[in-house]
């Protein structure tokens, strides 16, 4: 038995469900509009994608997304919902991650038969495990990189995400590595913008990181963020890396899949994946792609961390859809012996103390990366007092200890209950 | 006065819709959710994003988006639709598209604060001009290759898109380029992969092509589909060129605009682009963006042709979206002396001799790829016909004829009416 794909959708349809199944399955394989003379029987049993199951759920009276008049289909139709998953053999595609995006993403969003359709998951067969390296650090390699063995990263964004010259992002570094911080991240505006070009900003704050290493012996992860164009990004990881950084990030939808597994086989840092631009696949529930199955490829492209956002962040994502982002990130992709690409994931969004523990209680784990921006930067105390709330935060968090009552014997804490509440 | 960056885009909100703008704004440039000591009104006068313009639209009595509750916002909050305008500065970001990317096309799409927010339009200024090189052939150049001076390419897609060995799609390349064919393209989802790998395929079909090409003078340009990884776009690039031939294609969200730039750096042939997944970014009309936005990332990015769907395609979009994507194309990005970077678009999804001439009538141009797949494959004279009749149609469309009229001498294209009607 070959290997075979599976991906499974939301749909909404006023035709019959598994006719509707049947044309997805045809358009993203041996199928077109009209049947050809050479699409044999021997053919579509070889290359055909199959509809392996559909889970018929409600039924609605109005199409989700706008879409033609119904062909012959009365004044009014009923649009049917299902989940519904196909599967591909590997003999279509190979192991390709972006002709697996064309093939379980492309063209089917515009088909005229649905309403809606919205990519759920995706089950990858091992040849893809040995196609692509994934996470070259993930959790353990990051631990290791820091230093921090059993808490959380505590993280931050500089802050304002665009304007400071490399040497007042290098003053906001120093307080910040003296506040004890684990994790800092250039925003994704942030990359080589004249104003603040990537070379200077390394020359800059690396000095600040390495002297801090010196002292302590714990080198603070500093995120540079690299997007750009392919030579560009490996010149920029080459010049982070020679000068002793442990991290380079990418906004993953600005660069795209190629780009990213191009740059991974080039990286020695760890790979920091943001995800700018999720709000486009993931705001409609009608079309678009959940990060259940947006994560997996990024993973096996390789990055060591993605961003999930945090609880009740700034954007418009529930919370339970970001305890479902994380712990997707925390689960294998594969079965050993493959490797589970496992990845941190990084909260951020409008994080600060007060989100610590019901983090802590809700994902069971402390493998991720708490950011906060406005969290750290806008402490009453200052940034090295916005750095230790977090620091105090997260071990009431781990020690099962309410925020307030751990406040009572830590000042930074308290003034971030009063600041942020 | 330095260069700015605008994008204008479609939001509903059931905020104040200046106040909702200016966190767009604020979030896509010097701003966070909370204001900080360092970020001066210096800062924000040189880094700030600018609402430019806003134009009010109809209200609506509930979001078109799913979103949290209002806070404050009484029981029942009227939500605002508006066009609004932003800008940036060029020192921000530097003319980088994969930054310009997470710029106008990122965090932004999750913003608590909108229940639709849709990007419309784009103006780039010239420095972006000056650091992309553009498209390499584009319409003239396509002219060039292809021999054809002064009327659409008329092309085919290989059907059935996946299953055909590299012997049979030459054969059924041998019988297109025997019927006159002018371009004949891979399916999106025919890569490189283990049942049809890119170098046999080149293999088998570069002889008929070149073959064909001795004997009249006219080379047929084939768009080999090399979608995949970088280092392997640039071998199957260079294979296609030693092999004699013209032009590549890539599925350009599956590669991602980093991959797709640097392809185009090294590229000698024409570079087709096909946009598999585009209905991700169109189906909504609440989220995503328009084409006339997409378009000219990816004629920056290089591409010398594009897809556009074509009228009364199998797919869902409407035959005004599809003359609107067109004209884009068509459409200068910058002012002379700078490159216009007008690229060909191409037509294509459930095309037959039928749609010829309410093409013409409604571009007005000729500068296009007309393509059939099924409209040639399934013809029922066979191939060879199939490709007569859309020659036909097209004369007929070009000479103001009526294709019933014309059919009453062409027999292809009479066949081709009666078939496909």
């Amino acid at each position: 038995m070959s290997e075979r794909i599976y991906a499974t959708y939301f749909i909404e349809t006023p035709y019959p469900v598994d006719r509707a199944a049947e044309v997805m399955a045809g358009e993203q394989s041996s199928g077109t509009f009209t049947r050809l003379a050479n699409e044999t029987d021997q053919l579509r049993a070889n290359h055909g994608a199959i509809v392996e199951r559909i889970e018929p759920l409600e039924s609605v009276d109005a199409p989700s997304l706008p879409m033609r008049p119904l062909q012959g289909g009365g004044d009014s139709p009923r649009y049917q919902r299902a989940n519904v998953t196909l599967s591909w053999p590997i003999a279509n595609l190979g192991p390709s991650l972006p002709n697996l995006m064309s093939t379980i993403a492309g063209n089917l969003f515009e088909l005229k038969e649905f309403s809606a359709l919205k990519l759920l998951d995706l089950t990858l067969p091992m040849s893809f495990a040995k196609a692509y390296p994934g996470p070259q650090f993930a959790i353990e390699g990051t631990r290791q990189l820091t230093g921090i063995a059993d808490r959380p990263l505590i993280g931050t964004i500089i802050k304002p995400s665009v304007g400071l010259s490399p040497q007042q992002t290098a003053e906001v570094v120093e307080q910040l590595v003296e506040g004890g911080i684990d994790f800092i991240k250039d925003d994704e505006l942030q990359a080589n913008g004249p104003h603040n070009p990537l070379k200077a900003r390394v020359d800059a704050v690396m000095p600040v990181i390495n002297a801090h290493a010196e002292r302590t012996g714990r080198k603070v992860m500093y995120a540079f963020n690299i997007t750009g164009d392919i030579d560009e990004m490996r010149d920029h990881h080459d010049y982070v890396a020679k000068a002793g950084g442990s991290c380079v990030m990418v906004a993953v939808n600005s660069v795209g899949l190629s780009g990213v597994t191009h740059l991974r086989r080039h990286c020695r840092l760890a790979l920091h994946g943001h995800r700018a631009g999720w709000g486009l696949y993931s705001r409609s529930p009608y079309i678009g792609m959940s990060f259940i199955a947006y994560q997996k490829l990024w993973r096996l492209a390789g990055v060591d961390h993605i961003h999930v956002n945090g609880l009740r962040n700034k954007f418009s994502e529930p919370d339970d859809s970001v305890i479902a982002s994380a712990r997707g990130c925390l689960t294998p992709m594969f079965e050993p012996p493959a490797p589970g690409c496992e990845v941190m994931p990084v909260f951020s969004s409008g994080q600060t103390a007060l989100q610590a523990v019901d983090t802590y209680r809700t994902i069971g784990s402390t493998d991720l990366i708490f950011c906060a921006g406005g969290g750290i930067m806008a402490h009453p105390g200052g940034i090295g007092a916005g750095v230790r709330s977090l620091r105090q935060a997260w071990d009431a968090a781990v020690q099962g200890v309410r925020l307030e009552d751990y406040a009572t014997e830590h000042h930074e804490l308290a003034q971030a209950l009063e600041a942020f509440r």
